[in-house]
């Protein structure tokens, strides 16, 4: 049988959406539904399940693992139940694996979501090279590098993983190259660990943020902006707690999964 | 307004099709379709018109340019219009800027597509880092230059444009890396101009198995098989003027693109 899906991005991050919580997709589906090339093509998956009453976001990596969260999916999950009638109201709940999740329509559309508010570590040197950097573990609470550089090109073009202390990393890090634009505005570029440099990473910019707020003596309550190559998104400390993650949300296009396309990819 | 969309690939080369002849995208919405992130993403786009009673594939490139034709968008398309009903015949025709191009759908499912038979030119040499092969000039008719070696692997990561004779291929050619499996059969890698290294390339198996054909003293019309990335694919002569494509087509989806993106990317 056919199924119904739709497509979103938040500052560049994609998504498959799947509306229909009756079916549970196998990783290797996950997986087919991820390729960019012979599927629909995405970060991830975002199922949409009833749950006690409540929407929960499942999300998938595009490796067909389980995730937490994931902030910009988070945020194009709000934009869903939205659209699709799901959801009236324009601030409200929703749950994750990570907990819930509270999002809100800002006044130009953007869409705002919860995270943890993160916690910035040890200092630590990463590598390019023979290049190398000061910067801060900071943990959203997945791992991160943040260093500060004076030009992102200084980066190089990463086609492989910078260099990184397994001590503080165990289980490797997201890395961040991060200019100061001015105090409360930065840009970066990412290298997701196991992925390589994408467009955006939402606990990568909260992670950011939270390095430039704390270096530079601004309240995080205030936001801070974070241009990441797909966008601009913005880190707004909520309380000691929680932060918020705003930026745009879109979806793209709604549709049927061919079922002789399904049947192939079990 | 909303506007109906297909995805198909053939052997990973992925299309974005549009069933109504009525909207003609911009380069830049064509740009914006094709975007692997924020878009649907595809190599291009298939537009299905109705021209004085015959179908026409209307192709673009992923950069929005018009392009002449297109192998293995050629077989979905003709996936597309028997799929969706527009055509009832498991073997007909259709127009394309490079004239018409017959269709044919075999026993196991694989559709077959005509193509203009192959010329091969000079010798050339390829060169990849400090290593150089000596290969053919072949024009399928847009220019390849293909050549053979004992180890796919040979060619290395193709992250940059082989080096090739300038003067043979003023505008650039598409580089075809072959390994003999067995005479008649063949893998190979494509680097493709302007793209980089792709799952699949219609024109490429095309020139490839003609060259082999004429290495190895094989005769085209019994068929050359050429495993690309992407899948394998079946090369035959049709007589002294054209070859027939073969390999499997396959329909992923069908949708509408949302109204407002579409205002987002005029």
């Amino acid at each position: 049988m056919q199924r119904d899906f739709a497509i979103g991005h938040g500052t560049g991050n994609d998504f498959v959406i799947l509306p229909d919580d009756t079916w549970d997709p196998t990783p290797s589906t996950v997986r087919a539904l991820c390729d960019r090339r012979t599927g629909i093509g995405g970060d991830g998956i975002l199922r949409v399940v009833r749950l006690d009453g409540e929407w929960f976001m499942d999300y998938r990596n595009a490796d067909g693992s389980l995730a937490e969260m994931c902030g910009n999916g988070a945020r194009v999950f709000a934009r869903y139940l939205l659209e699709s009638g799901l959801e009236e109201r324009t601030s409200g709940e929703f749950l994750t694996r990570a907990g819930q999740v509270a999002y809100r329509v800002l006044p130009d559309g953007a869409i705002a979501v919860t995270m943890s508010a993160p916690v910035i570590g040890t200092h630590v040197i990463v590598r390019v090279g023979d290049r190398e950097w000061a910067g801060d573990a900071v943990f959203a609470p997945n791992p991160h590098a943040v260093v500060e550089v004076s030009d992102l090109a200084d980066a190089g073009d990463l086609l492989g993983a910078p260099g990184i202390p397994p001590d503080v990393f165990p289980e490797g890090a997201n890395i961040e190259f991060v200019r100061v634009d001015a105090p409360g505005r930065v840009s970066m570029r990412v290298f997701e660990r196991g992925v390589g440099e994408t467009m955006s990473c939402g606990t990568g910019a909260v992670a950011v943020a939270a390095a430039h707020a704390a270096e530079y003596g601004i309240a995080l309550c205030d936001g801070v902006l974070v241009e990441v190559p797909g966008g601009l998104l913005t880190v707004r400390a909520l309380g000691a707690e929680s932060v918020a993650l705003e930026g745009p949300a879109v979806l793209v296009a709604h549709g049927q999964l061919a079922a002789d396309w399904i049947d192939a990819n079990p």
